[in-house]
């Protein structure tokens, strides 16, 4: 567990009073039906116990929800809706908001006939059934899972007005599964293996090509997500995980495993996920995520609305590399940097929830985070990054995102030079 | 992180390539349409990302759901559902699932003109919306909530056929909020305030006696759960988290937080949650849940179906008062423990699962589990417990629960001598 002991109890010596001072004066508002009047809910039975076998949010909820922009991609079935971070906490994201990508929609597979079959270069080619799988040592633990794509907008300015979509493509759950060694060794990697290729059961029949060392390491073969099977969108009933590398080789609807003795160049690596250069040259097998943070509040979907006076900001941080250490905020673009404080479980390759706590003097503000990962890795700026990548790219954008504040807390996506 | 690498690693040297072949020979059927035929799945167009902006289990999952019993309770809305917790895995309830309790139904309440009032034995009295809470520092941590009275049929005999109905009335999820010692510090507690009553706005206007050093402990004001807001059936928009101690007292829809010199002795804390022991005396003030431990699978809504050969044995453990840093798993009704293997993050006053995989011959099992938690403490039997506090009780039983599995793999609740 991160917990920034030293920034909270400054914080608490320093402000806590001044803050509650502010926050009691405003509830106190004389004749505020909300204190004077007894509440309908108070007088009146609810629901029971029988009404919702398996629980929806609340309908003061109904905003908060995933969201796909229409002028992004030809069609639904073949593109992407987004997290909405701004409206999160914690770094749990639950099911019903992880983000979607789907290359030929959602298949919908019935577990009692789906089968995951491994073969190619191993001594005894394999036919799991669900129950089968069941059978492996299984293990629990939390990663985030990122598109490549995301962020992918902003690499020639700001575009895309709230974090939800600059960089909602992007989840964090915990999983049950089978560690991928343990189905590898009961099927015997040959010496020559040295790649392999998952396929997805959906339409698209999705490959993508990893090397065996990842595969041995700590890839999961996954059934559950947060508690509970997984959800038909995130590859029901079983997918997999690939720590820290990019979303779209976490295979889904995973049927099939092949073993090679080298990568096969499928359409997903080669037209499509390749970094492309200035010099129009593309960089290939770019798996890993590297470290990244951006604010979720304020943004421009999640202005300030108390006015000034004592402010939380907060947002989220990750690397594909390991844990996140240290993130700092800046509150006027970049010209101070102030430690942040990071609550809650530090795991690798899982998003980490940030704070900074302060007291806002109604002045304009330019927001920014900038995470360091346990690898003494930097996250870069925008044109620290545009140095090295120039700006043809789609994927891989990690670089320090910007709100600018307004004197009445509206945010709006903005870049500095 | 606990995992216990001793046990995995002696399990793949030993067992793995034996457990492996029994796998594969099962799933090479002949024939078998499931590999022989290209399922509709891969032949069609799924659902787009326009389709569910909040995501929902598969259709397949449908039997995924929290249940009540009918006879239990007078009304459906003073009552109790109950976990499915044989259908998870992992330490992370998905809200959906989380039991309910009520005591006048699911309060509906409007987060806009909800408010949290501070008073009693305070300097100031304050009052809070939803959004001035929002501006103390907040927390991440994850913690069970147990129902004292779970498990409490079974006092006298084995009587619910599943964990979900014996040990279902508990959950364990992610909590952001803010540290209640913040909220009472800013209203500072006069000298002799030495106990705080917590009041829910729902009708039955559900109070408690808390003591103060508690409070000032780890209690938190919560609004996030599992990242999203609170659930309404857990007391959407805010309710109070009292870590490791029985589940009434973390009052829902709280809305008023009184601060005294004595407790209230309110109906909930003498007529209801207390403990009758033999000789007619009633022990009051039984706040903290004990070590305690369930196997979840097998169990007798989810038989072995795979017949004998290599079996995962699962379920979950936690205390109220720490860590479990080890559970037993015996097959054969306690003659013989062995140490089961703990998987995924180990917090405190948090669920911990575990994992025992075996070779099952095929011959009749007595399966129990046997948690022991950071402070040292064993969870006892029914009969040791029995001898201590009789058979009039019907809150805080945390003994020993026991599956009888016959050689069809089909479990019963049983209980032995």
């Amino acid at each position: 567990m991160a917990e920034n002991n030293t920034t909270r109890r400054s914080f608490l010596k320093a402000g806590l009073t001044g803050a509650a001072a502010t926050i009691a004066t405003g509830a106190y508002a004389e004749g505020d039906p909300a204190i004077t009047e007894i509440q309908p809910w108070m007088q009146e039975l609810g629901e029971g116990v029988d009404a919702r076998p398996y629980g929806t949010p609340s309908p003061f909820e109904k905003h908060v929800k995933r969201r796909n922009v229409e002028w992004l991609t030809a069609d639904p079935v073949s593109s992407v809706n987004f997290t909405p971070l701004h409206e999160l906490d914690g770094i749990i994201t639950p099911n019903g908001l992880c983000f979607e990508r789907h290359h030929a929609g959602i298949a919908e597979v019935d577990p009692a006939v789906h089968r995951l079959m491994i073969n190619g270069l191993v001594e005894k080619e394999l036919v799991f059934t669900m129950q089968d799988l069941m059978r492996f040592p299984r293990e629990n633990r939390v990663y985030f899972l990122e598109c490549a794509a995301n962020t992918g907008m902003e690499w020639r300015g700001a575009q895309l007005n709230g974090c939800q979509f600059t960089h909602g493509m992007i989840h964090n759950v915990m999983y049950t599964g089978v560690p991928l060694r343990y189905i590898l060794e009961a099927a015997g990697v040959k010496p020559n293996g040295k790649w392999i290729l998952p396929e997805g059961a959906d339409a698209s029949g999705m490959t993508r090509s990893i090397p065996i060392e990842k595969a041995l390491d700590d890839c999961m073969v996954a059934f559950k997500m947060n508690g509970e099977a997984l959800r038909p969108e995130q590859g029901y009933p079983v997918r997999l995980v690939v720590p820290g590398w990019e979303g779209n080789m976490w295979v889904k609807w995973l049927r099939r495993i092949e073993v090679g003795d080298q990568p096969w160049h499928h359409r997903e690596e080669t037209s499509k996920y390749t970094d492309l250069f200035k010099d129009g040259r593309a960089r290939r097998f770019t798996w890993e995520m590297d470290a990244k943070s951006v604010i979720t509040n304020p943004s421009p979907q999640a202005p300030i609305t108390h006015g000034k006076g004592h402010t939380v900001i907060t947002g989220v941080a990750w690397s594909g590399r390991g844990t996140i250490p240290r993130v700092d905020v800046t509150i006027d673009g970049g010209k101070n940097w102030q430690k942040a404080r990071i609550s809650g479980p530090s795991f690798d390759k899982s998003m980490h929830r940030f704070y900074f706590e302060f007291d806002w003097d109604g002045r304009e503000l330019l927001l920014q985070s900038r995470a360091h990962d346990s690898t003494g890795y930097v996250q870069p700026t925008k044109n620290e990054l545009r140095k090295v990548r120039g700006e043809n790219s789609i994927y891989h954008n990690n670089s320090i995102q910007t709100w600018y504040v307004n004197e009445k807390g509206v945010a709006e996506n903005v870049e500095i030079s």
